[in-house]
């Protein structure tokens, strides 16, 4: 379905995305990263998904808030109708106008995810969001990549339980992981893979080296 | 992304669709016939696009009461995330009970309306609904076909104006009719097309016929 894949790099912004599991330090790395940019001139727009419109917030408010089952394919419509509306009306305009794009989470989060899952294929994901957004892949990726079985461990360790459901979570994030370094090795120009368990300030700067390479 | 294609044969139930303009008669033409098949003892769910369920109700508030922009894939996607709903939730269940749906409206309304508006194009609104709907298409579609320019023509001349917007909008009805028309070409087994200009009685005599040897 997608007609021609183009790179944001075709505009004279850049479009930087954030992905790893939930305490991975998206947020914190996303900050960081923004305030160094700010620094260096450079206007930043720092958005995510979903919810990034006001659309999108109602989009939302379908998918959390509905009582009752959502077909599995209509759940992966509605968070790719949200993805096309705010590409289209926050980021592409940003690009435009020259801006740095940091996004928390975006089409490698959906695949990693609905593919762990294993209710829709990730590739079917990943050509939805590619139809949705107009082929727009970012011009870098971070992958904060936790080792959630180290993590795990130690907590299973304090807290001395590991029923069932913790067991099955524990094999779920297992997946999504996998399924994110799958993603960057098929594509090791787009993506930079940090070990998330080094201390903040070294990977603020090994990500700040390869966006100072991106700028220039 | 249509993983395989198959028509609702495959369960014991009947699905049925009908196309046209508004003013075809369709609405008519689908209550004559659910009223002729409760006649012949079948049990039959007379439904619609979009709104057909709870979801489909919330998304439909979205596309038609937000304020301001919808980017047009958003919409897109929006109306899909409705129909895959309504179909895994309303339509599957009832043909898997071997009933006949009767359904205002489907798959070949998005394309000949997507594609007459030039936003999207046809062939690509047609992915995304098989996608959405495991690739369900009608058993049988009938198009109740209004040849506007004539219809117009009577009204124009009642009427004694003929301004540019009106001239717009028979410009778009010639395109969405000759995309039907195109669609009912591509595939004369799924099709019955009707004049609708013909009499009530003898139009649903015409559909009655070909369901009859449908339920054979």
């Amino acid at each position: 379905m997608v007609e021609s894949v183009e790179t944001a790099g075709a505009a004279s912004g850049v479009f930087i995305t954030l992905e790893g599991g939930d305490g991975s330090g998206k947020t914190t790395q996303s900050e960081l990263l923004a305030s160094w940019l700010g620094e260096q001139g450079r206007t930043v727009l720092r958005t995510r998904e979903p919810g990034g419109t006001e659309v999108g917030v109602e989009i939302r408010e379908i998918v959390l808030h509905h009582r009752g089952h959502i077909a599995a394919r209509a759940e992966a419509l509605l968070y790719a109708a949200d993805r096309a509306h705010h590409i289209e009306t926050a980021v592409r305009p940003a690009l435009a106008r020259g801006e740095v794009v940091i996004q928390d989470r975006y089409i490698d989060s959906s695949v990693a995810y609905q593919g762990a899952g294993r209710v829709l294929g990730g590739e079917e994901v990943r050509q939805l969001s590619l139809w949705a957004t107009e082929g727009l892949l970012p011009d870098l990726t971070v992958l904060l990549d936790l080792d959630e079985t180290v993590a795990r461990g130690r907590l299973d360790a304090a807290e001395k339980r590991f029923d069932r459901l913790e067991a099955e979570k524990g094999a779920f994030h297992a997946r999504v992981r996998e399924a994110f370094l799958a993603l960057a090795a098929a594509e090791p120009e787009r993506f930079l893979v940090v070990d998330a368990a080094l201390p903040v300030d070294e990977i603020a700067a090994l990500i700040r080296a390869r966006v100072a390479a991106l700028l220039d």
